[in-house]
């Protein structure tokens, strides 16, 4: 893996300069990543991004490359890049688990440290916290719209090449089934899908001769776009290459909701009870859901999910709130922000429907029944631990995270946080 | 530079699969890259990341691990797999020049070749025209706004790592002076600039303290950021600690436009009257207009800016366009789609003033004065052409195309695309 050292705002090399010749950048510091509001009408939020900041975290080092570039533009002295040349992290990260949900105030992610070696992730750590959950918030919301039918991501071409392969991890994570990106296929062993496009059907002489090569190739386990011309002839062209024990056919345009029943209903006269209906084509939450009464088996998601649905960013911030021991806090603004290391629990019901979120500063909520804690270690020493979870196991957490929340939590509808924080102590 | 080959969407090799073993692989085929319409309200799309696709084209090559993965995981038989090691873009690009404006209809990518090598390229040349387009329009708008000021890109930490240092490039592009991006700076030769966090403040034990260590070590030619704790009493610090010949303040928060006078007055009264004013947090386009007649110097813009400021991708669709000469188009919808390869010029008033866009498919405009060839070569026969533009010469074309746009195009309200594009020709 080449070097994240670069990932990084300018600022954070400039403070570090200073305080490396100042001689505060060996003080013992604490930073807190966190949200103060969630995305407007949002209900929570979801944190993902762990797996990928952690490897990210392990190739932050400064190789001669990055040395010479730093010093060749002024931006650090001599004896920075001399510190650069040898910087591991080697402090603590702890954090909720990836595939948590959180809300306002939820202190999502701790990084413990020197000032100097805590500063320079700031900007590394938010991109890919800030992205993931963003993309991940937006994708569980569809799922919940899908009511266990299964959504493809296919909107790599609509986000940037390398946001696209994050994108698709954390549509998985959320539940989506499939991806189209090859690369997330490689990269985090996401499975992969895709037939064909419209490009497949132009090229050919007919539409039966693409059916028939697409079939010839690919088998009838297969799924046809069937929307180049016209719809009803596609899908008897369809039936009549493939047979009636053809996979699915999918339709990427037009009123989807009135083309899903008709197609339904011509596909079972021809026989064609068990083929499949994948629809797609500027689909988000809503759309999906709008689509729950009709005759749909497969969803297809693009753009929608890859821009997070209208919230393409996770308004997550990387703030200093306790040094040498002593919480710290900005004042210009009254933000309501508190200092202090923060230790952070779910409360619940018996049944296991959570209630709140409890917050303490510089201290431990009191132990209640049904409580559960939220922050994990992830770094111990700069090193890995050894039981991080897997994605899949993390796509399992998420799920059962959606299923503790009260039901007015999922709703698709503008509300409150599904559950409130609370934050007490440690004013600075 | 890793292959760039698997971001890429699963379909596009199942289809070249079918195409290779029917025989369709080798059709010529033209493929167009253009948006049916610009995000809601917008009057201009700016053409962007030309220089980084030519690059990815360039290193999309299926290598041993690229093949093995395919092949495992059955996406691909041998035949297909044999094809992909020895693939190669040997095809034309054509397209707008980066830089340049676009309207919808407007084919701002041309690519040329056979069906096999053209189609395995859509998601690549889509992800990224779609991601630089987005931030470059914005950036533009946000660059109108400052009527002159600098605006210096600040926004990496709200989107993907990776998409942080394309946005900082397409943000340059767009006429920022400056990205807080490092990477970018090394990648793309951008200015980066940066001094300090608030965290920098509370690491120490007063604001005069951190003051005092900044300017020691980044020389009285610094900003200092002075709203952690009262605005005031920083700006006066500021000037105890640097003295009047400080270069700037910086103010992240608050009512800036009542912030900017009162702190303008403040440093003046302290005689700091070259002292610069920087504001940041949450600007957007519409928030530096509401600026333009308060004492600010420099803008810094995060969030809005790499988010595409409520367009995060610019619509940009691949579409073949025409099989072995003959013009083809989707045919299920009436989206007034045209087949066809084609010829844009874009015509002028003398004054040079733009008036339409004429895009003729499968012909060549009738030549008028005034008129401006669109469509420049960027490969050909796969190899890049020798005279592509820098970055800083295409940010030079962006500046005059918007100089030649009528002035209505430049308003941030809503309206119609500037320059109305009449498509003719070429029905299938």
């Amino acid at each position: 893996m080449t070097s994240s050292a670069l990932l990084t705002d300018h600022y954070e090399l400039t403070m570090l300069s200073a305080a490396l010749r100042d001689g505060t950048a060996d003080r013992r510091c604490v930073f807190e990543v966190f949200a103060r509001r969630l995305p407007t009408g949002r209900r929570y939020g979801v944190v993902a991004g762990t797996g990928r900041l952690i490897d990210l975290i392990e190739s932050f080092r400064f190789g001669p490359e990055e040395i010479e570039f730093l010093s060749s533009r002024g931006i650090v002295d001599e004896a920075t890049a001399a510190w650069l040349a040898k910087y591991r992290f080697s402090g603590e990260v702890e954090g909720y688990a990836e595939g948590e949900l959180f809300f306002p105030g939820s202190p999502i992610l701790t990084v413990s440290g020197t000032f100097a070696e805590c500063v320079v992730l700031e900007t590394l750590i938010l991109s890919v916290l800030n992205h993931d959950s963003a993309i991940a918030a937006a994708a569980a919301r569809m799922v919940t719209a899908a009511r266990g039918r299964a959504v493809i991501e296919m909107g790599s071409r609509r986000t940037q090449e390398e946001s696209a392969v994050a994108a698709a991890r954390a549509a998985y994570l959320a539940g989506f089934a499939f991806t189209s990106n090859l690369e997330a296929g490689r990269r985090y062993g996401i499975p992969t899908t895709g037939t064909a496009a419209h490009a497949f059907t132009l090229l050919h002489d007919s539409e039966q001769a693409a059916f028939a090569s697409q079939v010839a190739t690919l088998g009838k386990q297969t799924t046809l776009l069937v929307d180049t011309y016209d719809i009803a002839q596609g899908i008897r062209n369809a039936i009549a290459v493939a047979g009636a024990d053809l996979r699915a056919v999918r339709i990427d345009s037009g009123d989807l909701s009135v083309l899903a029943s008709e197609s339904r209903a011509l596909l079972d006269s021809l026989g064609a009870t068990d083929t499949q209906i994948v629809v797609s084509g500027d689909l988000d939450e809503y759309a999906i859901a709008a689509l729950a009464a009709e005759p749909v088996d497969v969803y297809g998601a693009g753009t929608a999910v890859v821009v997070g649905s209208g919230a393409p960013t996770a308004g997550l911030v990387y703030k200093l709130v306790e040094v040498d021991g002593r919480p710290v806090v900005k004042r210009s603004e009254n933000k309501g922000t508190v200092g202090g290391r923060k230790t952070a629990v779910r409360r619940h019901k018996p049944t296991g429907t959570a209630t709140e979120e409890i917050v303490v500063s510089l201290g431990t909520p009191e132990a209640k029944p049904h409580d559960r804690a939220l922050q994990r270690p992830l770094l111990r020493g700069g090193e890995r631990v050894a039981d991080l979870p897997t994605l899949a196991e993390s796509r399992e957490h998420l799920r059962q995270c959606l299923i503790s929340i009260p039901w007015e939590g999922l709703k698709l509808s503008a509300g409150d946080p599904a559950v409130p924080v609370i934050v007490t102590g440690g004013s600075a």
